[in-house]
């Protein structure tokens, strides 16, 4: 096994009972999705982390196919000790329907007909990928998930997921995404449609029968590369296709003043065409396409009110060199979410590498997803409704709560429920070494606490420097709300600091 | 005829006596270049402006041809009154060659063939555009421009000029393009070429007898409209978009759920893709995009290096929101002109229209290029090696030095050559009334002068103030090196202030 993969993996397939009710009103009668999965469920089930693809993305995530060389699409933050950390975590990542990869979509065969759906296929919405995923996450017996998260439309379906399912999603990673489709890329995406259905081999959507994946076959597959050329370009950025390409040729010394391929860059924009269409259906680009251009979570006008039902903790991560989703509509999101008093950090990843960054920066994504994930506020993993003694009581007394109570620490309170100490069974061993008999002789003043929405690192990194194993939490009013012990957080964090 | 419009005009033709030698080796037998002029030459032919077009423009500059509602392309800088002003300069704007309205291109007439070139038409560039347009010029009987502009594909021909005939361009203004077309550039031109050749009824190039400008017909109107399509979106900036589009629909209450047009953003860029058909031939699109990608004018990798021979005034313009020419591209122009210590301005056009903006923002262009091309420094207009007359000597030495040089002012200088003082004719009849023998008794000590670098608007105010018709030119080491006069401004500047 390789190092920090998940090794061998395969895709599975659940198809559901019974048919999936669509946005447009429209059901889709037989719903298939193929997910993978790994990691394993702790025992409440509450380690799941479903990821979310983008266009032509797939359920295989991470590791190896057996006998393919070429790992999972985002492999680089998914496995052990990664961001995704499959030791920790238990990792779903399902194809969306609609697509081409194994869950049900225009190229499936239609049970009312027994043909390929093609144009038949109904019209489907990021919520009814997400309504689908859904169906997948009941079946697998999760009932929250910890953590979705995805890139570009992988950060849609995220954001579809704490609106509609607020409920199931403790934390939300949505990176280069928008709340709302803009006109520029709506644009886009609508000249890449209608190079497809301009292909005369497109044959209004019915080509099945012809081979379309593969590239010599008479399918639409010169529209579907000129989609993806398209595409391929808004995804990179000015300054990359610089540093990658200049003004390099291809294959010659100088311009050759013909229609041949000059310029390097035009040899790789038509391998990136070529390529794709080998491994996508021309019919899911239109599906999907169109499920990106109706995503649009604002309601009347405003995307506040539109995230309103959100619930989770968001992390929301733009990319700087990104024009296609570019860093206001993440700030967009950042500040409607603020507007809504939910829990919001806000990265921006420093590239060059332009939208494909969500891809290929994988040091930093680690770095700032594995903090979002593992790095929990005091206020997670605090004890709350702590035992506390008053002070002014003697160390007989302090003894005997501390014993029924089960701890060995214990803050002293003032008459008005401020914290003016601490004391431990060690302050009581001394006290009783000294013959003390009142509290206020070997309790400790100079207490320090901890806040609860300071970051669980602080704390421990306070306790370690100070030699305790435990931290009063205190709030903004001076009183204690809990306690955080070191053994909490080595129990509930694990390794933290990755 | 329209306040401030050059009125009804007309495209004329020259088809030059011989061929044109191509930068590709090849050679073109017969060139007709299709031009439209407005204004007129002065007595010098000194007050010419060749205006340089972009991809799909053409000669027609402004006014309007006979029959037409719609005006030039540029028609809000050109004419009585606005930047170039038609009252003051002789506006001269052709088509490229590889065009098709009106100049030699790929839907000509191949003399070899009798049918039309297609791709046989040898592959042009920039450089070709711009030794066609010497062919007008020279034919015109101009042997200096008084000034070259263009934006987009038109500042290309513009620094091209100044490279290629340095010494026939006085001034330069490039607006929103580049010293060398990007990969990203390239990689935006190659998808629509590819639409263009992908399409079926491109027919390898031959399909002019299928009518191609007709939407309607069987030629490459739907390559040519994808091409159109994708070029357009990178006109416009993502902002501009917003704010023309949003998400507003398409003549309906709600999205179709279908692959009907529903957004607004889809409807106009598809009556873009299809208008565009309708007007411009599909084999030019791919020689004007082939020569835009070809353009670099970087040499051993510095565009310093490549612009050295230029030796014009240059006006550099850039659009604040421009993505697909970036300012930056244009303050790599600037850098390298400074480095050859050229006359090198620079402006920032604020604007929210994306590249299109050099076609929109009248105001500030209109404001920004007249003061560029009015503005000039005293140095241009003074007259150099004036007589003067020493002090020292008699008002009647003097009186003959003024009759015998033909002037009424002279600089009075001392015996190291610095000025002194000014005697005019004036000057002279007074002493002649007053009996003075002497020049130093008659001649004005305070000397109002002017510096040779100076805007003349600020010479020819001090002059109104000081009811004086003449400036002695005074370098900074206080030598007079020659007179700027009222007579001069008003003869070589005109209409200055506007």
């Amino acid at each position: 096994m390789i190092k920090g993969s998940v090794g061998t993996v395969e895709t599975h397939h659940y198809t559901h009972p019974s048919p999936l009710l669509l946005e447009s009103g429209e059901t889709l009668s037989s719903v298939t999705i193929a997910y993978e999965t790994y990691g394993s469920l702790n025992r409440d089930n509450g380690n799941a982390i479903l990821l979310c693809h983008a266009l032509s993305g797939d359920a295989h995530v991470a590791g190896y196919h057996k006998g393919e060389k070429r790992a999972g699409w985002w492999d680089s933050v998914v496995g052990p000790g990664k961001a995704f950390d499959t030791d920790r975590y238990f990792i779903i990542c399902s194809n969306v329907i609609g697509g081409c990869k194994g869950s049900t979509g225009p190229s499936s065969m239609s049970p009312a007909t027994g043909k390929p759906y093609g144009i038949t296929f109904p019209v489907i919405t990021v919520r009814d990928m997400v309504n689908a995923q859904k169906l997948l996450i009941d079946y697998l017996g999760i009932r929250r998930l910890y953590a979705v998260a995805g890139g570009s439309m992988g950060g849609m379906q995220v954001l579809q997921w704490t609106v509609n399912y607020p409920e199931m999603v403790k934390k939300a990673i949505v990176i280069a995404a928008t709340g709302y489709s803009t006109p520029q890329q709506i644009a886009f995406n609508e000249v890449g449609r209608y190079a497809i259905i301009s292909d005369p081999g497109w044959n209004g959507g019915n080509y099945y029968d012809r081979k379309s994946y593969d590239a010599d076959s008479e399918g639409p597959s010169r529209g579907l590369s000129i989609a993806r050329m398209v595409g391929h370009i808004t995804y990179l950025s000015n300054e990359s296709m610089h540093e990658k390409f200049g003004r390099a040729l291809q294959g010659k010394d100088r311009i050759g003043f013909d229609f041949s391929t000059d310029f390097a860059v035009e040899s790789y924009l038509h391998h990136q065409g070529d390529t794709f269409t080998k491994r996508f259906d021309a019919n899911s680009y239109l599906y999907i396409t169109k499920a990106i251009d109706y995503f649009d979570l604002t309601r009347d006008g405003s995307l506040a009110e539109g995230l309103r039902p959100a619930a989770a903790a968001f992390l929301v991560i733009a990319i700087t060199s990104d024009w296609l989703y570019p860093p206001y509509q993440s700030q967009e999101i950042v500040t409607a979410l603020a507007a809504n008093n939910r829990e919001v950090r806000y990265s921006e990843i420093r590239s060059n590498y332009g939208h494909d960054a969500f891809l290929l920066e994988a040091g930093q994504l680690n770095y700032i997803m594995g903090r979002f994930l593992s790095h929990s506020v005091v206020a997670d993993v605090m004890t709350p409704d702590i035992p506390t003694i008053e002070e002014g009581t003697t160390i007989a007394v302090t003894a005997r709560r501390m014993v029924t109570q089960g701890v060995n620490h214990l803050p002293v309170l003032s008459l008005d429920g401020h914290l003016v100490g601490i004391v431990t069974s060690w302050d009581i061993a001394k006290a009783v070494a000294s013959n003390y008999l009142w509290l206020d002789e070997i309790m400790s003043r100079d207490v320090i606490t901890a806040a609860p929405g300071e970051p669980i690192e602080d704390a421990a990194k306070r306790m370690e420097e100070n030699a305790i194993s435990a931290l009063p939490v205190v709030n903004g009013n001076g009183n204690v709300i809990g306690l955080i012990t070191s053994e909490a957080i080595s129990n509930l964090i694990g390794r933290a600091g990755q």
